[in-house]
């Protein structure tokens, strides 16, 4: 298997940056779309057959150093007892949102051994097809929680701040069942056998610091110490320390708190240049960025200009998995997320810096 | 004239902190609904009488230190030749958006003493009868590009970065033609009489610190600096350095670089502590900022505690305008708006630190 994810994760020297792509299985591909056109969304995430194909593909196609699960961060809701549905034009819907104590009363608990199997299923055969490390994922506790009391996407999240400042009790029974919740929902995974996870805190960056510290960032912590303690089955010694990415977005003013969370590497989005994230975030963690997702949009040599600018930039991290700022979009030219992987391999080896 | 406002502005020694409320006159107000249920938005943007009776509003009702034109920023782009709609359902529209050449060559230039009459009559009574201090404004260019090129609000701006990465010339040339427009817009609004001006860049925090740095800053530097370096008609001698406030909403990745705009005070958003920012603007300026306008919904008790917070990080700054961190939503109770004005004047007096 290629390791040079893995190796630069936990630091470790690589002969090039190794680069993957968030939502780097999606609608821009036309195999993807291939196999969407046969079915829905949610149907695609729980056949495992289609799921382990659309994870496959990018690495094909792109050459990138990881995988990641095909699958969506409200999944584990929908198992907890939430109607989940995909709107073509509004997004992710999540009917009868929690605005109550009876409504978080009714969510159960996920049981790891019974629940999802379609997830297991879908790590099963992707383990015996891969040549890079399968990134597993979960949604944040918090952003989980923006969606389940707004019932969708939002703009302001007043709903979710509401029941915050209003009914702080009520709002911490909800996120520390969704702590639970991510723990066992990783847990599964890494059982399972994926090399790595990624924490999606999509929404954190609505939080202004105090309430970030105060209302979010305890359960990450919480999250990522419970799973760097747990035992996991089947694993070999080289595996037991599962490199564990934590992705807040738009939390550029907030980095001294979100290195707090505990995690080996730090998604980084486009709203700051890489190299003062690493002087924030200090030398002893990985960083995983941070390209403006639209630049795949100009021209080869805007791209390669760019690419450049934060390889040079993340020279003084500990180690740096090359990424987008944010998720592909779907317009993208696929000629030119495939131009992105190989600058970032070919300007890499030449510098030799990893 | 109470004069607190434009002397924090100044980072001279106040007794107390002054404070306003960006988007003060609007929906949460039964005051300003009663107004707006007579005429649709646009009328009442140049209805002088009526734009000035809902300008004053806040300031009788919370008792705020500062008053802001009613207006919108994009009353500019439909002077210059684009015709613009505000729709309840999806907020403003401009049709015909800007995507080549021959439509950003169709734009015409504004012309300062015969364009928007009713901006100069609506600030001719305001300062006949407001006892606190006048704000004027305008969007910032990229802003206001990326309303011109989108055709309204957007999620990626694609649009707007394709033109930039794909036709940075063409790019560059409605950059300009903006640049023009705002300098004028401020320039005629300084002439009538506004005792200071804020630029609203709503959108700077969608790019990069590299893109701002090469496709917006330059444009603001200009502005700022032909305004410092302009003459005004009627303005005795207190009058003539009008503060300059620069509102670079979400960058607080790039602070650094939001500094070199050369603004007298920076408008900061809730996702950073307001002493973090200070740390990073240096002290050599005043700030503006930085509540969570969702605090708002919370008690009594937890809007005093964060007005507590943010009055003491802004301790070390040149002087400090307390602001929420974006615009007031119309769903906010007006007594939580007016305690916040109150435990800021209160609060704020009884440490007498400015």
């Amino acid at each position: 298997m290629n390791n040079t994810f893995l190796k630069a994760c936990r630091g470790e020297k690589t002969g090039y940056t190794p680069v993957w792509l968030m939502r780097q299985a999606g609608r821009y591909l036309p195999q993807y779309k291939k196999v969407r056109a046969k079915v829905d969304f949610l149907t695609l995430c729980k056949t495992p057959e289609l799921a382990a194909e659309v994870t496959i593909q990018p690495v094909d196609i792109l050459k990138v150093d990881a995988a990641i699960l095909f699958s969506d961060i409200l999944i584990p809701t929908e198992t907890m007892g939430m109607k989940l549905e995909f709107s073509e034009s509004k997004g992710p819907i999540l009917y009868e949102p929690i605005r109550d104590e009876a409504s978080i009363d009714k969510l159960r608990d996920l049981k790891p051994d019974e629940d999802l199997p379609f997830v297991l299923e879908t790590i099963k055969i992707l383990l015996k097809k891969l040549k890079v490390p399968l990134i597993g994922f979960s949604g944040a506790p918090f952003t989980l929680a923006t969606y389940m009391i707004e019932g969708g996407s939002t703009k302001n999240f007043l709903n979710t701040k509401k029941m915050m400042y209003q009914s702080p009790v009520l709002f911490s029974k909800l996120m520390e069942k969704m702590t639970d919740t991510v723990i066992r929902y990783l847990q599964l995974q890494i059982n399972a056998g994926v090399h790595a996870v990624q924490i999606f805190d999509s929404w954190a960056g609505t939080l202004s610091p105090y309430d970030f510290e105060k209302f979010a960032l305890p359960h990450v912590k919480k999250i990522i110490s419970v799973l760097k303690n747990s035992k996991y089955k089947n694993r070999n010694q080289e595996l037991k320390n599962i490199p564990i990415i934590y992705f807040a977005f738009n939390s550029s003013g907030m980095l001294k708190l979100v290195k707090q969370s505990g995690a080996d590497v730090f998604g980084i989005d486009w709203r700051i240049e890489i190299s003062d994230a690493v002087d924030m975030l200090g030398s002893d963690n990985a960083v995983q960025g941070n390209l403006d997702p639209c630049i795949l949009f100009g021209r080869k040599g805007l791209i390669k200009e760019r690419v450049e600018h934060i390889l040079n930039g993340a020279k003084s991290a500990k180690g740096h998995i090359f990424n987008l700022g944010h998720g592909i979009l779907p317009e993208t030219p696929v000629d030119n997320a495939i131009a992105m992987v190989d600058y970032v391999h070919e300007l890499s080896s030449k510098k030799g810096e990893h």
